[in-house]
């Protein structure tokens, strides 16, 4: 073990004092407001920050899918940042129904810069954050309660001052008590009293108090009861939109925010994706996505969402996980033979106007402008689900089930031997190669005649493709080769392209029943050409034998 | 909008009927018994499923890291896997306190199939599955209810006449009700209750009755109140192990994970870094290392789980995410410049034997054999804290802070105009450039004499290098310059080799204060030097200008 007691280093996280927990009871019946960090808390955690023309054309891409409110950069810490906002508001890029917010810290000089930086534009979010946790005022500012507790209502004060002094934008104000997971209850509250004592916000003209996960420290119930516990207590109530800000350090800030909703925020702040800071921000995606999935609109738009994570992956430049919910490339793969069929039948059997429902596919791929290509891959832990899927989709037909099961061995022993995926066009050439090209003692020259061993067979000829023609048919091989050739099933199915592909099962002698397959414009040729398939998959002495064993259903 | 209305596709989760739920008001206090499933659920989510090399190597890295169950296949389905199992039995691979576990179907000769796959095998979990939510009775299988439950019985039933016929191996049984997370609760017990009369498992000898969420398809807390549920409506309930088996459809796998044991599950079941068929299983890895940081021992050792990453990524050929928690490459990397000049402090401050406590770290990155060389990375958003750190580490001393800040704008300059990350070498190159290797008109020859634009400056000669004898130094070169030059501050510190830093900040004529560095084993002489490189740094009409601007703190 790395450490013989991990308790003389970490300590649980403490439990919330919360009577009558409200959250666990309720449902999530509406989007909240969204707001994107990409181009800020994503774009600092960037091996290399974005370009402005790359940070143009993500919030381009953002104001497409449908958000509000997008905080545009930090722009008195970086040079970048501020021209692109100066960009953003002299060429009047920002729709009127979108809020940018900029991000500051509480120093006069900083203030002063970030209103020069939004400066002539019509609606900003200004954000000031402190950090108030305890670790940070021991460890970082070596601050008091009181002094970090003055800190914040100073920078509101001078935000309020530099707000009054420029009338002509509508100023939102946002506070952040930074590390607020981490941080004393009654003090968050005490210091977000105070921000608002300070900023005197109206239920007409609300701020916003957004208590970040700066480090997701605590299980996500915890984080629902803390803001609970918040959403009871804190003044200004009614004037105040509730916002979070969870970040992922312990891999659960989606469902942070989805419980954090149930406990009362109105407001989620975070990344497309889950980029951000180390474990990142929590993923709006998927949060949209969630709701989504429940009938709720999200008030996003990730009908393209491969489009979407095209710009994402090109100017973050980090990939989306292959598992990625909703957005990786495996995320609606079934590689599981009973997967696929029930994939498969769930696809089948459904009727347009209905409620989803297929089965291992939470969402409809064509919901989020995907195709039903990748749902369905076949290796050695397939069965003859997803095999039976690529013969539908690359031969236009599908077979009966004993021949699928009968085929299913063949995919089976080429995926384990070759211990890879095995692609569609794989599959069909396999199907080609064990029921069409299989070479034997039987060939077909036309309607009338087939030849074995060198001899001719005179077929009889009907106007009907069916199981007694088969018979007959087989019959007058039997009677030319000297074994018995018997008919045990026999079936036929439209292809895609108006033609008639026969399965036929035989027994020839005393050897296992195999299947013989064919396709043809004209039904009764493709009944002769199926008898030839199977004749010549069965085992002829001094012959070599078809390349799979068959295997009765 | 991709649709007008999700609402005609989609429709909420039903909330579970659970009175006084008892979950939200736990705390978990100890780990699960962790169930790795990366041979058999993961292996079948792969493009390229492992081969048996891979599969033993990824058993023995299980086994080390402390496992005592895994899931070695699903041999009846998989000849890969049946010659796997056969190879850990035969080759006697299997530890004593290790139990393998292999999945099967309710068909007798795939139960018979597995069996022999088994056999000889000192301790074996006998895994039977089948699905019995209402999809697949409806689309998949075309079942009743009660045709469902006796499939799952009947199963049970070969299993344990099966295992009655070869007492010589430990047989634990365990059944999964596929999709349990979709299924209706009542039915789920009434199955599991069905089967858990047919094995009649005693407290001393229990049944394993797994609880799948199949496919994830509510909040986490809805899973919860099913697991609680089940908790308390089951049969033979003290002599069954409950375990849970979540996937990450919604992105919430591990939370639905913690909080299904605070709601009674005693077993988790999942793959190492999520992988999985579609969105993956639960990250085991989270799971233990989120117990870790609350001081509970885990009972797997991830003290060296770069080693771990590796072999998951040869034998899934699936990256882990840079952003994973705990296992990625940037998740203890802050490239923020307040996060860096935290985690600096943080580490500064720290006592050996105290409570881990750094910010913005939730976990101590040595405790996972990670170095701390990502942990400060330098952008264009990085402030003073981060260049710091990594002179600290480049050069050996800690400039004070007032240089600190002069430094990062030269910084933050040269990263604002690469657009890109720049090294801990690139900074350490830049303060040299910037502080010692200035050019100017000032130079030093010995210890007593300087040249200033051609003439010599006669030094005063000291025994300590103190502010009086920096200026005495500054007045000197002030005399032949022709300008004031005096000392403001001045300070050292030692470096790690031994020699002396000198900082000194100088105001020269009417310019703005500027700082000298130097570095000597004779701090006279660094006192001199750091003279000499604060002369160069300023302005002189006719000479070009040092690199960066200065800025006085």
């Amino acid at each position: 073990m790395m450490m013989r007691n991990p308790s003389e280093k970490y300590h649980p996280f403490p439990q919330v004092n919360l009577n009558g927990r409200r959250w666990p009871t309720r449902t999530i019946e509406r989007a909240p407001i969204w707001m994107s960090t990409d181009l800020r808390d994503g774009n600092q955690a960037l091996i290399d920050p974005m370009s402005i023309e790359a940070k143009l054309e993500f919030f381009e891409m953002l104001v497409a899918v449908g958000f509000k409110e997008i905080e545009v950069g930090f722009p008195s810490a970086s040079q970048t940042d501020f021209d692109f906002v100066r960009k953003l508001i002299v060429e009047n890029r920002i729709p009127a129904d979108v809020t940018i917010e900029v991000l500051v810290q509480s120093r006069r000089e900083l203030i002063e810069r970030t209103f020069e930086a939004v400066e002539g534009a019509p609606r900003v979010i200004v954000h000031l954050y402190n950090a108030i946790a305890p670790s940070f005022r021991k460890i970082v500012f070596a601050q008091s309660k009181e002094e970090t507790k003055a800190l914040a209502v100073e920078g509101t004060r001078i935000i309020k001052e530099c707000a009054a002094a420029r009338p002509g934008t509508h100023w939102i104000y946002q506070y952040s008590p930074e590390t607020f997971s981490m941080t004393e209850l009654s003090f968050s509250r005490e210091v977000c009293d105070a921000v608002a004592q300070m900023w005197r916000p109206t239920p007409d003209h609300k701020m916003i108090v957004n208590l970040p996960a700066t480090v997701e420290a605590a299980m996500p119930n915890v984080f629902a009861d803390q803001i609970e516990w918040m959403d009871r207590n804190m003044s200004y109530r009614d004037s105040i939109v509730l916002s979070v800000h969870p970040h992922n350090d312990r891999g659960t800030a989606v469902a942070a925010a989805e419980l954090a909703v149930l406990a009362g925020a109105e407001r989620v702040e975070g990344c497309l994706f889950g980029n951000g800071e180390r474990t990142g921000n929590v993923d709006l995606v998927t949060l949209a996505m969630n709701l989504y999935t429940q009938g709720i609109d999200p008030g996003l738009d990730f009908s393209d969402i491969d489009g979407v994570r095209r710009v994402v992956e090109r100017c973050n430049r980090i990939a989306v996980h292959p598992r990625h919910p909703y957005a990786g490339d495996l995320v609606f793969t079934a590689f599981s033979g009973s997967h696929q069929d029930a994939i498969r039948k769930g696809f089948a059997q459904r009727e347009a106007g209905t409620l989803w429902d297929v089965p291992y596919l939470p969402i409809d791929p064509a919901d989020l402008g995907r195709s039903y290509d990748a749902v369905i891959r076949v290796n050695s832990q397939s069965g003859k689900g997803g095999a039976t899927y690529l013969l539908e989709r690359g031969l236009g037909f599908t077979p009966p089930r004993r021949v699928q099961i009968e085929f299913s061995h063949a995919v089976q022993k080429v995926a384990d031997a070759s211990g890879a995926e095995v692609s569609g066009d794989a599959i069909c050439a396999l199907f080609k190669r064990e029921y069409f090209e299989v070479r034997g003692p039987a060939s077909r020259t036309d309607v009338s005649t087939m030849h074995f061993d060198g001899r001719t067979v005179k077929l009889p000829v009907s106007t009907v493709a069916d199981e007694p023609h088969a018979q007959a048919v087989a019959s007058a091989v039997a009677s030319v080769a000297g074994v018995a050739v018997e008919v045990t099933s026999f079936e036929t199915a439209a292809t895609a392209k108006g033609e008639t592909a026969v399965f036929i099962g035989c027994r020839i002698g005393d050897q296992a029943m195999r299947f013989g397959v064919a396709v043809h414009a004209t039904a009764t040729q493709a009944v002769a050409d199926a008898i030839v398939s199977a004749v010549n998959r069965a085992r002829w002495a001094g012959r070599k034998e078809a390349e799979s064993e068959a295997v009765a259903a």
